[in-house]
């Protein structure tokens, strides 16, 4: 219980924002400006319309962008490049948007962000033709911008980010999805976003290619980090506040890391195996749930889990000990020892 | 009848490859190789996947690519500026293969080209991200190459496809839908498309602003015949040989230039508005429909959307007269010679 607690108080949605505080509110408004500016749209009136100003005038975490920015804190500060970073910025939350709006078409989902998805609210038709806007509208400014090595980066990150939503649906309520298919499409559905965002930003600001990849690398293990914990969060019972109702993923036949490894546990299979198929048929109860959960934590699923962000977080945190010491140096420090923080 | 008779036969769907053999089957196949190329997936076994090698395997009429190289043949004749054109072309129909997944997605579409559509056969699920993952090729791939001039043409295409979809959705069971708001739904669906082709296979191979924009004006033109023969094509009752049932279009609210055009003539209002409102109760009766059909006639909205596509006949004849003449140039005169012929 204890833990639980604790994961929903630092929950990445919530506390995320703050730690990436490395970055000024003056920058995020620049990267803010330049969203306004490439998702200005002649649908007025329109349900695509709506969804594009609601993306416009996005109160997102804005996470990714910072990350961006982070990155290019390693390289040159002038100011060409910084301006090149904010515009870069700007269209990775942009394709983050995309993805968001699309996935909720593939997955009926109701609820995004704690309010109703574009799919639910405005149909499927706004939200398909307003993410292949967003995705028409990278590709012109990348291209005008003359961005195009950033530009490959992204658009091979949006390939993976297919790739890993495909993957997950191919699992879906697959008894024996094997933990190494989980870490796929979680490469794919966060990971490589993340880890684009860390290369863009070295690259632009001009850093060698070794500290290129050590912030690539960095960017993969805090995408790791990121989903792991968020899906340790559908173990939360009262996530009332993030608008997700708890154990979402596994009534969806979407199991987790902590699901698999306690799957994997003597005994394991033959306690979860009825209540994957029971998800499946569609028939599981409330009672299912809270004995599915409490054998995922009787087996060790919880600490296992957590066990994996750790490796990730001294993989992230020996990274930041051989690139060059500063400001954001720390305050990536700090995000990473937050997310690793039970 | 013998009018109806005639469309079906020279319909743009049967015979527009033939006309377009300007353009040699060993360019389309330079053209389909680079489609394959970059279409290669990692998503064998899924549904994704198998649309996506349906759409490199596609027997399409390659259309669109066909008048890029076209267009292109009115500038230099040079080996490199060739290549450029193949894969711009490439690219160009990779759009529209994206644009038709999604749009099957938005009408809930069971057929596709005679055969069931991919969301009917795949799922919305395959459907969203094949389209995405499409789109995030054709960006990669325009960067890589550094084809970002006729990137941006193309983007922008994309931007006005959207445009007219979502138009066309709203103006959907609208009984006071203006033959304007027609005009521009079928320019975004449709000719936005058609003219950037005209205007990248000129801009690449370095053909000047004044013969640009005349290929330009001229792809519109035969983009707006395209479609307002397509619309027409609905009016033709035995369709089965192209798997579409006849009057699809205002079966499903979407009222096309011979409906508008009969709904303008006296009487015209009085005697349509009854069946365009039980469309949208979804009561209509076959009877309705014949009905309906027999009113158009008769108020002479079909002469009427002849009358339309003779204009823009006489307008691109005209531009054709303009350019220098070619092989090519006397190919595109035959292709609107019979898109005009009743």
């Amino acid at each position: 219980m204890m833990i639980k607690q604790t994961l929903l108080e630092t929950s990445a949605r919530k506390f995320m924002p703050k730690l990436f505080a490395g970055i000024s509110d003056d920058q995020v408004r620049r990267v803010k400006e330049y969203i306004k500016l490439y998702t200005k749209h002649p649908f007025g009136g329109t349900a695509t319309g709506a969804v594009l100003d609601d993306a416009a005038s996005s109160q997102g975490k804005m996470i990714r962008p910072r990350l961006v920015l982070m990155a290019g804190s390693f390289g040159t500060d002038r100011d060409d490049v910084r301006e090149r970073l904010y515009k870069l910025a700007a269209v990775v939350e942009m394709t983050h948007l995309a993805s968001l709006i699309h996935d909720d078409i593939v997955d009926d989902a109701p609820v995004r962000r704690g309010k109703p998805s574009v799919q639910s609210k405005y149909g499927k038709n706004a939200a398909v033709y307003a993410g292949d806007f967003l995705m028409s509208r990278i590709t012109f400014y990348l291209m005008r911008e003359g961005l195009n090595r950033a530009g490959m980066v992204i658009a091979q990150a949006v390939e993976e980010m297919c790739a890993g939503e495909i993957g997950q649906a191919m699992c879906r309520y697959k008894e024996d999805v094997t933990i190494d298919q989980y870490l796929q499409n979680i490469h794919g559905k966060t990971v490589a976003l993340f880890r684009a965002c860390c290369r863009i930003g070295a690259m632009e600001s001009g850093c060698d290619e070794r500290v290129s990849r050590m912030l690539e690398s960095f960017g993969e293990c805090l995408g790791y980090m990121f989903q792991m914990r968020d899906d340790l969060l559908d173990f939360v019972p009262d996530s009332s506040m993030i608008g997700k109702k708890a154990h979402q993923d596994f009534r969806e036949g979407i199991y987790t890391l902590p699901v698999l490894l306690a799957r994997e546990q003597p005994g394991g299979r033959r306690l979860l195996h009825p209540y994957m198929e029971r998800s499946a048929e569609g028939t599981l109860t409330h009672a299912d749930i809270c004995r599915m959960e409490e054998i995922v934590a009787a087996l060790g699923g919880l600490e296992g889990a957590w066990n994996q962000i750790h490796t990730y977080q001294k993989r992230a945190e020996d990274i930041l000990e051989a690139l060059p010491s500063s400001d954001i140096s720390l305050q990536l420090g700090k995000i990473v020892r937050k997310l690793g923080a039970v």
